[in-house]
């Protein structure tokens, strides 16, 4: 089942929903409330109940949500109930950083096969992982993986996702800072660093 | 000059209004309407005219925003406008990834100073600054830094922020997946990369 028209906004939340129902669970907590999920996450107890409307609502007045189902329907929602191989392309520091990262696990996704040009890492193992030659990108299209992470340089950023999308990629992950083109029907969502580095300033008083 | 009550929503998405007004700029055009904005940023005219609300409209019906102005408003408004050294705490992949980023400085931000722990690392430069002694932080108070981006292992990270902020360190970009307990009136922005990676698999269709 697919739940339409939920706004970006909201699905850019749910992940930290999740992951605070999840902290709240493994410490034995059956159900929370949207106080102490608000607390926990530092957001108003009301934005998580009018992001929770979208779904229709699933906690009980007085008693609060019960965590299982709670984590069960978000997990559902994004479709993170069902695990997810990635690719990673780019093992220069960051992509490097990314593979040796233990928080991709937490909602279910392995980082599955790795490439990048460099001569001097093909063939090599990287946290486990083998690194091949991203002229060879074609070929992951037999192996199932949809989802990519883009962690080259600023200048290849283009033409390696339109790579990946040949190789059957449909959602990247891209951490160079500006706007990759795809096709229709294809996603990209774009971590750029400095720009949440740029909203700090403000909250900072003039020394 | 301070602006208060902004959204956090909005001082999120200004830095990118930012980035898309000197695109537009160094392309040789003067002034811009919220269409051509948010066509250039994937994001609703209706978004931006609301988010300039706030600061008193800066367009001109009919004629749009002058771009001069609006860039010069905004880099103001998050006190971009004056430059900002940066200390870095953590020097592995990640940090060192973020050392050679070259979009920091699209928005003024400088990394002036980077600590680790690691004896092999200690004394040695990378990207052109020195690594020091984390032992050693408390030193940075004098050198008027106020932003520190924290790259050390999770469970480092509390301690760090704790070390910082003696430091006199106002403002930490943290990209530790957990929520850091800092004092009242230091603010954290924490860059949880699975997170977003969590939200990718919702707009990509079951294969």
């Amino acid at each position: 089942m697919r739940y339409r028209k939920i706004p970006d906004e909201t699905v850019r939340r749910l992940p930290a929903y999740l992951r605070g129902a999840m902290h709240l669970s493994r410490g034995g907590v059956v159900s929370t409330s949207s106080q102490e999920l608000a607390a926990l996450l530092g957001v108003e107890p009301w934005q998580i109940r009018k992001d929770f409307s979208y779904f229709g609502d699933f906690g009980t007045p007085g008693v609060g949500y019960d965590l299982g189902h709670l984590i069960s329907r978000v997990n559902k929602i994004l479709r993170l109930n069902v695990g997810h191989k990635t690719v990673l392309v780019g093992v220069g520091n960051l992509g490097s950083a990314l593979l040796a990262f233990p928080g991709f696990r937490t909602y279910g996704f392995e980082i599955a096969a790795a490439f990048d040009i460099d001569r001097r890492k093909i063939g090599r193992r990287k946290a486990g992982v083998l690194i091949e030659d991203v002229a060879a990108l074609a070929g992951l299209r037999a192996r199932g993986i949809q989802l990519g992470i883009l962690a080259v340089p600023e200048t290849a950023s283009q033409k390696t996702a339109e790579a990946l999308v040949k190789a059957g990629i449909k959602g990247i992950l891209n951490f160079a800072p500006r706007r990759i083109a795809v096709p229709r029907g294809i996603k990209v969502i774009t971590i750029d660093i400095a720009m949440d580095l740029a909203r700090l300033p403000y909250y900072v008083p003039a020394g």
